[in-house]
């Protein structure tokens, strides 16, 4: 960390806090957001200083390239308050230095850990009032960054605006869900930017997701270009269990490598059960399913932790998946296993939460 | 055209034009705007009134929904001004089409004709001394449409902002450009939005475009998942000349229906050139680059018309093009042919041309 940075960052508080009519109780995931904001901009090859203050607009020229040629990225992340007041963050490099794996592929500038995790962290002390105890309660932190230069001139802008939001959010129990598997759209290509998290990614998602939703489906698994190998959800990576086993597909340049994914991987191999990381076929989970050795498949990432999925839909046909005891599921254990270690509710063996 | 909402536009002009300070001799394409833009918002389900005001910078809130998930489509055309003031848009019917289109697949609203040409049409006429006379001028115009909801949740946008931009443009001799064949990175996956004016293709090319530059190439020329067959270049659809025969590959979802592809391929059967529309296999080219069989490539767009391809790169081979004299060049009797068409300087057997 460059204390530099850190001693020249620009603190502008807001007269008054909205924390007062925040409640905190009926939160919807991702829609308001804290008193304050980071900032940081990009200009002549260099990042300026950093800067929190009030959340308020951002004013671009209307020809910005962010606007015409989709020069963003983002990550998600969370916070946890420990009984004690502490506040801990979840693996914030892995989400640093996967922001700057998307920068690179966006041909953006990448930051330095000072501004990234450094500036972050000061923030948090700043919103420290925001980010409530008790397991389900948790801070979401939105870092981006867009393309700000003027100008509709398809190629790299030379200008650019670091940013993040934090919002206050809460786990609540949406039920298990049913996905229809893709068979003709994808979201991502070999050689493309699918597993940078790009912004482009998500809206190329929402008009196939949407018609998996009016046929009933609550999201899509994302196949490959072949559309026989199941890759990830639409903002979590996807595991299937077949008999004791779980098997959840490798990374590579179609397949966000998440966080969750690979700290599921860790905790399973911990609890003794067996995990195998290969292809996975769409023919292979029909087969299963048919048999009845396909006993669970469940999406995992930042937003809902682990989401338990019911059935599949593959081309005409509804698999309706068995219905296991709570205490036998690998995704409940799993989740109840990462939940408490991110709250520091219980040993962390791996070393993963980082305190402010 | 509903003349309703044409009645409504609610106009207001800068107090002062910008016009006399503006070098119409030194353009730089896409870098300044004209004095005003038109601007229409979206909310509760339906397209707003259309606004023509003093060019401005948007202000949005830092969670909208364009800089977190990049759902945002664009389009590009010119209008040219005929020695006699007439001022006339090419095709504009296939650009408000294509942007519907691009629509769709983004979930975002479709926008009705009146609002798209109606409104461009009014914003021409309040801006009609930024359009100059002359071979070689025109007027580019960038609509496009952001998504303008908060809150960070990965799902279509229920508010957007439908726009456009002026841009004085001047056709320049850029000269033949050398290009690379894709062998590992992709624009566009089957099923994806390739076939859409969408912003995040854009910059999913920026990055392997950049690696292409600091290999000695201008731009790439991208190919199908499996890197064997020639799609468009960055912002061009592509053309190669094989003896005297014309190949340009078929449209499909991952290939942009390029408005000057579809008039290439008119205006070359009307000069009694053979067209054929076919798969072009990366193989066949090479193949008919080693032969002297293969005497052009050129690309098709609206901001060059037409850009000649002095040469290609694939893998670790370089195969130039013959040099062919001027008169003799299917790119140059192409560009020539259309952009006279374009600017009323010879007959519009085809009814391309639309009166402002
Ligand atoms: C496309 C995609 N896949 C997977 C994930 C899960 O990643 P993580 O566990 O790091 O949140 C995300 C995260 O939001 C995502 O956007
Ligand atoms: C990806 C892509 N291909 C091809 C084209 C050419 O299309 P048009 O001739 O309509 O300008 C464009 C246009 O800018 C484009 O962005």
């Amino acid at each position: 960390m460059d204390s530099n940075i850190l001693n020249n960052l620009q603190l502008t508080k807001v007269a008054v806090s909205k924390i007062d009519t925040f409640d905190f109780e009926n939160v919807k995931f991702g829609a308001k957001f804290t008193d304050h904001m980071l900032t940081c901009a990009y200009k002549n090859g260099e990042w300026g200083a950093l800067e929190i203050k009030p959340y308020a607009p951002i004013t671009l020229d209307p020809s910005a390239r962010v606007f015409h040629y989709g020069q963003a990225i983002f990550e998600g992340m969370k916070a946890y308050k420990q009984d004690n007041n502490d506040i801990w963050l979840f693996r914030p490099d892995e989400n640093f230095h996967r922001f700057n794996k998307s920068a690179i592929r966006l041909a953006m500038p990448t930051i330095d850990e000072t501004r990234f995790i450094g500036g972050l962290k000061e923030l948090i002390k700043v919103e420290k009032e925001w980010v409530r105890k008790g397991l389900g309660n948790s801070l979401y932190i939105r870092p981006f960054m867009i393309a700000t230069e003027s100008g509709v001139i398809a190629s790299p802008s030379s200008e650019f605006l670091f940013c993040i939001l934090l919002s206050p959010a809460k786990s609540y129990y949406s039920g298990k869900i049913k996905v229809q598997i893709a068979d003709y759209y994808s979201r991502a290509a070999n050689g493309g930017i699918g597993a940078a998290k790009a912004a482009g990614n998500y809206s190329a998602q929402f008009y196939p997701t949407k018609l998996a939703q009016e046929a009933g489906y609550n999201q899509v698994i994302w196949t490959d270009s072949t559309h026989t190998h199941l890759e990830e959800s639409g903002t979590m990576n996807v595991f299937f269990r077949i008999n004791d086993t779980l098997y959840t597909a490798p990374t590579s340049d179609r397949i966000l490598d998440g966080v969750t994914r690979k700290s599921l991987i860790a905790l399973a191999e911990h609890l003794g059960y067996q995990v195998k990381i290969e292809p996975v076929k769409v023919e292979a989970i029909i087969q299963a399913a048919k048999e009845g050795s396909l006993k669970e498949i469940f999406g995992a990432g930042t937003a809902a932790v682990v989401n338990q999925i019911e059935g599949f839909a593959y081309k005409d046909d509804y698999y309706e998946l068995p219905n296991i005891a709570d205490e036998d599921a690998y995704a409940l254990q799993l989740k109840n296993a990462l939940t408490k270690l991110q709250n520091k509710l219980t040993d962390d063996p791996f070393n993963w939460t980082v305190k402010i």
